[in-house]
Parts: C-alpha cells; sequence; structure tokens
C-alpha cells in the first residue's frame, strides 16, 4: 500500500485526537493537518489551536459553520419529521456528513491523500465520517486508530499519552463518566452507568437542561413562524438558522424539555444505551408537525410519514451523501411549498403544547366543512352513502363467500 | 327496497339516539332494539335501560364489554406502536369496530334486518361504524338518520324531540360546548371553539386528566411487566386487561398526563381540530417501545416502524375488519413472542420518562459488546473496516464517475 | 342545484356519446359544447366534428394531443416502470387525465359551468375523469349520465337513439361484443366472453398485434436511445415521443408482442377482466429496467422499486392530479438523470429481450471489479468478511439467546 | 484464536472444492468432513462420494434435498411473487440457506468447529452462506478460502491443484467459459463474455431451455391446481412438490421458456451481469398472480406487492434465516388460505401466457357485478358520486386556495 504523506484530522483538542495526532506521526510518519469545527458543542475553538500548534501542526483549519450546520443539515431533516426507531432526534448522526464534507474539501485543499478521525470500531460514527468520506472522495485513505492500534483501553492510552508528553490536562470530560458528544441540535451521553439499561442516569448527569422539578413554575408560550418547512423567526423576530435553534434550546433547556433515555439499535448490530438532551429539537419537531397538520394535504404527509423512519435510517447509519438520501430530500423539499404560517407554543416543566396554528397563505382547514352547526350546503352528508358502501364493496363481496370472519 | 322490519340501534340514552329511536319508528314503522355497551365511558348503563324502556323498547341489550375492548381491539394495537399522524392514540377508532361487531351479533340473535348508528355524515364514525357492519353482514341494511333526515341543526333536533315528548333532561353533556366521545382508551373533544385551530382550548374542557400544571409535585415511580407485547401487571401486581389499562388512566390522570390537541386529517376528505385525553394510552405507548427496544430484532422493529403508519390509518379508517389489517396484525402479533420483560417509568406533571428495562429472558442487549471498555474480543474492531468498505463500495464507484457530488 | 348553463362533453363521435349529447340538452336544457381529442386511438376525427356539426353544436373542439399525451403522461409513467397489479401497463388510466385537463381548460375557455362523460358508474374511468375535473376546478358541475339516466341497457339506449333520431350508423364498434378503448399506449378489451375468467378470448379479438404464431419466423433486433428516462431515437434515429410510441407499436405488433389477459381490481371495489395490447408499452418496460440496470444505483432503484405500485395505484385509481403524485414525480424524476444510454433488444414472436445495454456517460457497471479475473486490488476479498460479521452480529446475539432457531 | 480440529465443507466433488479439501488440511491441520447435496443441480453425486473417499475423507454426507428444498423454501417464496429487481427469480440465492442449514445440522452431528465452502468474496453466495451459518449456530467458525488463500487466479489454483495431486480431470465445466450454478429452480452464467453488458451472450451458453426459435410450432396448454399459494397438481395430476419444479422445467425448457439476461446489483456494493434460465419458475410466478388474482381481496394483494421487493432483497442478501424474513413470511402465508382453484397457461416459443384461471372455492369475481349488462340492483351505480366526490374533496379545498395546478 502506498505511502501516506499528509493526513487531515478531525481534532478536537482534547487528550483522544491529540494522542491520534502523535500516533499518526509515529505510525505514518507523515504531516498532520488539523481541522477543528465550530458546530455549536459549546467549547472554545482557539485552545484547540493553541495545542495543535504547540504539537508542531503547520496547517490548522478552525472553521465556524454553525449556520451551515443548521441550514443545511438539521433543517432539512426537520422537515421530514425526523424520529429514529420513534424517539431518537439524530442529534450526533446529522453532525457527521458536514465534517465529513469539510474535511475532503480540506484535503482536498491541502493536498493531503489521507483522512482521520477519533471514532471507535464500535460505533456508528465511524460509519458516518468514512461513508461520507469515500462518497465525496472515493480514492482517499481512511485512517481509523481506534481499530487499528494497540491502546484498547484508556489505561493504554493514558500511558502513551504520558510516554509520548501529551499533556493530560488535555484530557476532556474528566470528571464525567460518560461518552459525551454535543453540537447544536444536543448533547448525548454513553456508557458509565447507562451500560445497564435497568439503571436511571443520576440526576447530574444532565448539562444542557434543567430538571423538569426545577423548571419555572409558570409556562413560557412561544410563537414559531415557518417559511417553506423552516423556521424564520421567534415571536415575530426573524432570526438565522442557527440562531433559531441557538434560542429554542435556551428557551427548551430552561424548561425541561428535551431529554432522552433510550436503548437504540446501531448500524454494526449491537443495542446501546444513549441519554440525549435536544430541547431545540423537541420543540421543532412538534410545532413543525403542527404546522404541517393544517397547511398539507393528506396523502403527501401520510406518503412522508411512511418514508420518515427509512429516511431516519439512512441518516442514523450515515447515508446523507448517498443518491437515496438525495432523492428521498427532493420530494421531501417538494412537499413543503406550503409549509407556512405560524405555530403557538406553551412550553412547561418538560412539556411542549401545540396551542394554536395558523396560515393565512396556505391553510387547508375549512371550518364551514368541518363544523358541527349547519354548513349550508358545504358538504352533503348524503355522499358519504356512496363513499362507504363502494369501499365496502370487496368485503362485502369476499363475506358472501362465507370469508371474512374472525 | 324492502320494507325494514327490525332495527337494532346503537343506543347511548342520550337525547340524540333518543330522537333517533322515535324517528326510526316514525319513518320506517319499525321495532326497535336497543344495544348499550360499556366500554369505559364512565357513564351509568341502567339509566339507558330505563329510558329505552319507558320509551316501550321491548329488545333491550346492555353489555359490558369493558375486558373484550381492552383484550382483543386496545392491546393489540398498541402491540404496532399505533399513532395516527404521528400523534392521535385511535381512542375513539379503536371501539367502533367492536361495537359494530356486537350490534351484528345483536342482529343476528333477534333476526332484525337493519342497523342504525347515531354518527352525523360528516366524520369518520359512520365509516367505522358501517364497514364493521358490512364486513360481518354483506347484506345487512344500514340507517343513518343525520344523512338522511331533515333535522339538520340542534334546534330542529330539539323541536322534533319536544313535538314527539322526549325528555329533554336527557340531553348529553349540556353543560359542554364541545361534542365528546369517552371509552376506557380515551376522551375526545371536537366542535366549539376548537373550529378555531389558532385558539387554545379553555382550562374547563379537560375532563380525564388535571392540568400539569396541578398535578404533584413529587414523580410517581411505575413497573409495568409484560408477556408477548402486553401488560400483564402493574407495580408486580397482576392484573386483567381492562385493570391495567383503568389504573394507568387513573395514574397518568393524577400526573397530568396524555392531552393532546390537533389538527388532524378525516377519512371523508376534511381537517378537522381533536382535543384528547388518552393519559393510561399515552403512558402505555412510551413503555411499549421500551421494552421492544430491549427484545426486538433491529429489522424487526424497523419493519413494524415501516408498517405502522399504514396500519394506524387502516384502524382510523375504519378497516379494522379487513382482511389486510388482519394480516398485518399476524405479522405484528408474531413479532412480540420475544416482547417481555419490565419497564420502569417515571411519571411527572405530564411527563412519562422511561427510567429502566429489563427482560431477563429475552433481552438482546448485550453489555459485553456494546462497552466502551475493553471487551475481551466478544467484538473485533477490525470488522468495521469491511463493513464500511462494501457499504460505501457503489458510492465510490458512482463518485469516480464524477456524479454524487452536490 | 343552480341551473347549468353550458356544458362541455367528451365526445367521440360514437352512439353512446352522441346520445349523451341529446339527452343532455333534453334533461338540462342547457348548451352542449364537444370535445374530441386524438390521443392516438386509431379514429379518424373529422366524422366526429360532421356528427356533431349535423347535431347542430356550436362549439367544437377537436385536438391533436398525441404528442403531449406521451411527452407528459406516458414517458414520465415509464420512468417508474409503473405496473399495476404485476401485470398492467395502464393504458387506459394514463389517458384520462389528459382528456379531463384539456375538457377543463376547454370549459374555462367557453364558458361552461359543467363538464359530462360517457364512462359507465361501474368503472375506473368515471373517477379517473372526475378526480382530475374536481382537481382543476374545484366548483365545476359534473353530470356522468350513466349514473343518472334510465337507460340502464344496450336496448333502452337504441330505443332512445331511434326515438330520437340519432343515426344508428354511429354504431361503434358494432360486430365487436367487446367493450374497448384505445389510445396510442393500448387498445383495451372488457366484456363478452371476459366475463368468465376461466374463457380464452377468441383469436379474433386482438386488434393490434398478430399472434406469436403469425409474427415473422425471424427476429427484429433495435436499439433505443435513452436520455434522462425517455427514448429518444430508435435504431439511431431522432424521434418525437409520439413518433417513438408508434414506431415501438408498429414493430411490437408485428412481432406478436404486448398481449396480456388479466383479472384487475377495480378502484370501485369489485374485480374485472381485462385484456390489452401495448405492443410499444411492453418493449418500453423492458428497455428501461435494463438501461437503468446499469445507470441507476442500487439503493435508488430500490427505493424506486418500493414506492412502484403505489405509484401505479395513484394513476390507476385516478389521482394523476394529485399533490402525492406529484411529489412522487419529483423523486422519480430526480432518479432519471443519470439514466443515458442504450439499450439493444430482440424482438421475436411475443418475446422481448435484452441482449445488451450500455451507457458512455452513466454507466456504473465496472469490469474491473466485477471480474471473475484477477482484479488487481480494484476490491479486496478480504473486506467482506467483515461486512458478513458486522451484518451477522444481531443474529448472533439473538441466537446466543437462544433464539432465531426453527 | 483457538485451533480448528473439524471442518464440515461444503463440497461439490469439482475441482474448486477439491483443492479447498487440501488446502484446509494443509493450512489448518484439520479433519474435513464433506456435505453434498441433490438439489437438483443435475449432476450425479456418487462420484463425488468416490472422489472424497479417495481423498481420504472419513466422513462423507450425501444428502438429497430436493424435496425439501421446493417444499420449504422455493414454494413459500413464490407465495411473495418474488423478484429480485424486476427480472431475477433468485435461483441461486433460494438454495444457499437450505445448505447451510443442512451443513450447521451435520456440524452439530459430528461435532464440528467450522463450515467452509467453496464461494469467492467478491459474490452474494458467501454472505448467504456465512449469515445462516451465524444465525443457526453463532459460534460457529467460518473458514472462506476465497478469502484466505493467495490462489487469487485460476493459474495458480491449478499449480496448486497439480503441486498436490489433485486429479485435473475434476475441473467442472471445463468447455464452459462461464462460472455457472445449477438446481432445481434455475442455472445460472457468469463470466466470460458476459462480463461486458453489450454483449448477447452466444446461443451455446444455454442449457436447460431450447431457444425460442427452436420450440414447437404448436401451443402446449397445462393446468395448475393451487392449494394454499403452492401447486399440487399438474393437469390434474397430483404431485409432489420437486416433482411439480421438475416437470415444469421440462415443459417450460422444451417451451424456450425463462431465459433471462441482467445486469444486477450485488450485495457486496457491486453490479453483475448474469443470465439465468428458470423455465419453471417463469411459469409459476405467471401462474400465481393469476389464481391470486381471484383469490386474493384487492388490499391484501397490494400489501403484498408494496412489501415484495423488500421480501426479494432479503432473500437476495442471504437473510432468510433472519426474524424480519421470518415475520414476512407469516404475513405471505396467512394471505395464502384462500389462493385455490386452478390456472390454465399456454406455453408457446417462450411466452407463457394464461388463458384462464378458476376458483370454485374462493373466487371473489363476481360476474354480477362486474357485467357491462344489467345487473339487477347487484351494484348501485349512484354510490359511485359520493365515492368520488368525498375522495376528491380534499383536493377541492386546496384547488379552492389556489394551490393544485401546475
Amino acid at each position: 500500500m502506498a505511502k501516506i504523506k499528509k493526513v487531515v484530522l478531525a481534532y478536537s483538542g482534547g487528550l483522544d485526537t491529540s494522542v491520534i495526532l502523535t500516533w499518526l506521526r509515529d505510525t505514518y510518519d507523515c504531516e498532520v493537518v488539523t481541522f477543528t469545527a465550530d458546530i455549536g458543542q459549546g467549547e472554545e475553538l482557539e485552545p484547540a489551536r493553541a495545542k495543535a500548534k504547540k504539537m508542531g501542526v503547520k496547517e490548522i483549519f478552525i472553521d465556524d459553520l454553525k449556520e451551515e450546520f443548521v441550514r443545511d443539515f438539521v433543517f432539512p431533516m426537520f422537515r421530514a419529521n425526523t424520529l429514529y426507531e420513534g424517539e431518537y432526534l439524530l442529534g450526533t448522526s446529522i453532525a457527521r456528513p458536514l465534517i465529513a464534507k469539510r474535511q475532503i474539501e480540506i484535503a482536498n485543499k491541502v493536498g493531503a491523500d489521507a483522512v482521520s478521525h477519533g471514532a471507535t470500531g464500535k460505533g456508528n460514527d465511524q460509519v458516518r465520517f468514512e461513508l461520507g468520506y469515500y462518497a465525496l472522495r472515493p480514492d482517499i485513505r481512511i485512517i481509523a486508530p481506534w481499530r487499528e492500534w494497540d491502546l484498547t483501553s484508556r489505561e493504554k492510552l493514558m500511558a502513551y499519552a504520558e510516554k509520548r508528553g501529551i499533556p493530560v490536562e488535555m484530557k476532556r470530560g474528566k470528571k464525567s463518566p460518560y461518552s459525551m458528544d454535543a453540537n447544536l441540535l444536543h448533547i448525548s451521553y454513553e456508557g458509565g452507568i447507562l451500560e445497564d439499561p435497568w439503571k436511571e442516569p443520576e440526576a447530574s448527569m444532565w448539562r444542557w437542561t434543567v430538571a423538569p422539578e426545577k423548571a419555572p413554575n409558570k409556562a413560557t408560550y412561544i410563537e414559531l413562524t415557518y417559511k417553506k418547512g423552516d423556521i424564520t423567526a421567534i415571536n415575530g423576530k426573524a432570526m438565522s438558522p442557527a440562531t433559531v435553534l441557538a434560542t429554542l434550546n435556551q428557551l427548551g433547556g430552561a424548561n425541561g424539555i428535551g431529554r432522552t433515555d433510550i436503548v437504540e439499535n446501531r448500524y454494526v448490530g449491537m443495542k446501546s444505551r444513549g441519554a440525549y438532551e435536544t430541547p431545540g429539537g423537541t420543540i421543532m419537531l412538534k410545532a413543525h408537525r403542527a404546522i404541517e397538520s393544517i397547511t398539507l394535504d393528506r396523502e403527501v404527509a401520510h406518503l412522508k410519514d411512511d418514508l420518515m423512519p427509512r429516511y431516519a435510517s439512512l441518516i442514523y447509519n450515515g447515508y446523507w451523501w448517498s443518491p437515496e438520501r438525495r432523492m428521498l430530500q427532493e420530494m421531501i423539499n417538494a412537499s413543503q411549498a406550503t409549509v407556512n404560517g405560524v405555530v403557538r407554543l406553551k412550553l412547561y416543566k418538560g412539556n411542549v403544547t401545540v396551542v394554536g396554528r395558523k396560515s393565512d397563505s396556505d391553510s387547508l382547514f375549512d371550518a364551514t366543512i368541518a363544523t358541527f352547526e349547519e354548513d349550508k350546503g358545504a358538504y352533503n352528508q348524503k355522499d358519504a352513502e356512496g363513499f362507504i358502501k363502494l369501499n365496502a364493496l370487496r368485503m362485502r363481496i369476499a363475506a358472501k363467500r362465507k370469508r371474512g370472519k374472525t
């Protein structure tokens, strides 16, 4: 196999990726370019730059991708009311394709022949990164240290760090027994006592939301404005996509909204326990369904619902850059042309309740037809008889043949 | 068309169906048999018997169908994690097929040639009743007075009642501006100010649940035991299906759980606003997903998720007795053989949170594989490389053909 | 109900629609505008004009819609490899939406308040026409004489024609015991001995194709050129859509290709026997799958296959103008960007055999990877081990739990 | 990794698996047990026994699995009208799970700790074998020599054979440039000039069917009797499953039926060209759809059609023993209870034409309703108006909102 000359590493500035940085040089005798992205994980990026510099990295890329993340990844996904396995809002899954794309762009720019990441060989993230790399640059060399090296435990990793002089204060999440990941959409927790699905996580684990018990005793009401399926304003104030999500995170977090605790099925074949805080996303899912409820045709909505689990699996499994995800997205986007209007929500101690929805331009709710009062001929009740009779016909014919009974 | 001799009327004892009773005799000069079912709507049935008697009905059927309702209708539906349009737990929809079935059984027994119901010509319920009637007795005559008569407003109905001496104290829901329907699974509200989807219903509308604001400040923890996908015990105490649901309604209602406010798409073609209280059902949905999360194979779970919206629509649209619903049910039931175990839940001010799930007999959660710690060879991380490479192959080939880029 | 002033009638020039023309005037005392379309049914249109004139029609519309029919209806449908119930190429179904659209355009132009058609109350065509009318002009009045009048048998119809002086020589298909419908895509037969599904239609029924037995003893080879999923040339000669289809009809018909004899499920609830000749369409389906086989990504092709039956039902049931059909079409069309190339076919006595397919610009077939010979590292066979192991993991975990065995 | 003691090899008696037999001993110093199955490939098995004996194998298993193959694998698959990618009848795919199952049974019986097969690392068969092995015995060791050894070309393989004294007369398919696989359902061809998808295979390639050109000039008519979806008699003569298929192969082959030439998408990620002869299967698919057309409810049939591509992919990809395939099978089998009756077919020079279908017990075809003649009230045409109006309602409401137009 050809020698590697230059590798672009997805670098967080933490201990693990710092060890990887060193290990890559030790093992492949290659130059390492670091790439650190701000996707709203809530950490300063300058320390990562400083560390990379101190470790002698010559080409350091630090990008603020928050707007691109929400506009081109989070929002399109929410247009489909996406939930994996009925519960998971895909906070980690949706960030990986962006990292992969940017990493390949940088590799192309700096003339690198390889990329590397810090995801383990047991998880979904390696798949999400690498399917992205391969789809966007099919001949790229990928180095996944966790699948290659012999630093197979935290102890060995620490020993290596010490031996190679990597500062241990770099250790991220030191006080946490959990493996965490964060971006503007969510923060996730795995490992620790979560490895026993019968145990409840301790209250101290959660970082982004207050417990419902500690949320305000008074509800917060908000109004979200939708244009083509995306939120463009909160309480009438226009905002950029990333600002929308940040604002909803703040509102949701303060009201104890968005905690999820599930056992999910990984693409690589095992079940794993995860806990998530997705305050803004939880609000957005509820609100998007509400605005669609008055602006989408029934059968369009049902077609979207039928395909949603498949779309969710594609994202969960790392197929964002696949042609089938793009093809589904075409359809989803086409459906959103009429999804315009306003949703009013009540936020209270963990609950998101829809209390109103309206759309001057696109509402299909027709009070004159739906009313319980006299409708002056808008709807002829006698039509229902024929409707039912023809819908029943096949069952009647079958029943006459002495079938169809329990 | 042949003359009608005897008709079995689904009779609630309220004003509407009492008017229908009289109108049927007036219009068809036929004998009317009344049928009143207890499906947990929370009303005394003996008054209905007394009223029917007073109105001269000779054959009066009053049945307690609560156990059959939950065992043969509600529980099978929950095995599929059924939600219509992402929100509605189908409380009304799932009760109609049972009423239809029992009504036909009575018609067969008493030698009736027709059945009648009090559902309007604008709603889904007429469809649900009548598809059931036709599927179970294809030659039955159906009389749907709301589609036939000229009592097209409440005023005309009242006038008719007065003229024909039907006691006005019979009027049900007198103080409520809402059209309501209740059974052991839920209570529903339509009409009134709900006809404007922008208006929040007044606090006084809700009847089964306390507002989250008024729920206890301390969480309630419960444990639900599952056998083949159905709950058989609460907090270790074995219970019949109807008792399970009644108990969960009580627990949920006391903790402010189960309110939903949506705009839904009716089968007859219009959108309508509905508010629902489904306290026990809300708990059951969350808990069932949790027990499945550790006991179901991933692809089985995904297949169920893919088909759920279709199954939900079948029930919503009234096709419970159709061959396709039965066929789907075969598959759903087959999937539940391993859905055994216990789920632990926290109920607090409107929130249902899963805090634990276990299954001694059937858990597929394997901590030795999922762990972040060393797994002693249970999983070979190197396998992931080949897995990713072959999954990426088609995208790499395409990318080499200069495709697949945005 | 408001009086009707002017009605646009879909007029074939045959006996039935001539009777309808008269009956409309008799019954509604309204003006009748006739509309006759050439969609390739193979009949002269001028006689229809002459008859309409003779019957005193003042506004007569006769349109050649063949190119629009193939370009905007047939070709888009074939992009999806559409088959209803595994067998039917939807020849009748796909023509109705175009007729409906044009009829509404004429109604708008001439200021008509109603439209009328000659489809019976038992078939699918009434649904296809009327869903189109309503979708394109929601307030249109529709007159479906077969559902209204008392001319419920052929005898009564003939008697009416005689009484009202409608020339009996107008009678179409006089010598045929079958009800027929034709357009550029197909000719269909119903009724007569076809009403017994056990009986084989007589050889004389078929009109467009020779029997395979009478087709040439020597095969015909052709090459079809595809651009974005549509055929643009035959044997290298560029042609318009309608010319493509007409040419393939001639080639297929001469080689005994395209006869189908099925029992299908009508939207209105009963089963019916139909026989169809679709020579060009049969060739197109086979060829389109072949060109897709080398130019479409696997998962895109599978997604299309999964949704095809649903798309087919939408067209069969008359929902061409629905938002859900349009939404699916967006996705289907998006998939065809790379469907470019050439397919070589052998036509012989009823058989269409693909004997070659190529695409210089878009083939995803990579001989260096697929070869049985040494591939010089294009594919690493060892990758398969990890691929299989991770795909098997969930089943292995389950099997260890003593499950998964028969 | 633990040493291997005893391995069960799927042994054909040909050169490749004879080399594998020797290589396994050389490489793993283990005992090899051979297993050769008769699944209708049309080769004598006793030579395989003799060769194995000569090579010193002590435990030799030779099983006639033809009846089990058709009864438990082929027939269940045909109940679903299964086609992969619209064309492929899955002849190879459906045989692998049976081989895998029997191989594991033998491994359990003889106390083997490993199994081995001769499938390459590029194909689907390795996946089908190994997913079966793992699902049925999760801890089994699998040896796939083609992925491990360095005999990466035919030349190297031949050299090894010569060196180790393996008789070269063993070479199977010596005169054929194609890689072939056969069983009672089909024979397949890959490689050779098929590696260029533009080239037509030479006439001499095909082995099981005559060319349509050389088939009899007179059609053959046959009648197939169905019970619960499976064929139980041909021309009124009851037959076992394997005899049914063998008879149909003979009939189809003689009439030039069942050749397919496609480019398919392999599970491992590349496209490959394959040619297949499936004479009996081609007849069975057509006939099964025909008997279902009169005995299956419309929506049941459509549900089956919607899920068929997924079911086909599961089999193609090797997931026969997966829980999701079994779950789908439950549903498919449940649907076949009424699939009873007789289908009459015409076989002529490559064409299979349905000319009749009947079912005394289960036909849902009702001539009195479908007729074009007067039906004496069996169907009320006026019902269609309400049916259409309510189905159109959502589109009318939308159109009134100035939407829904192109």
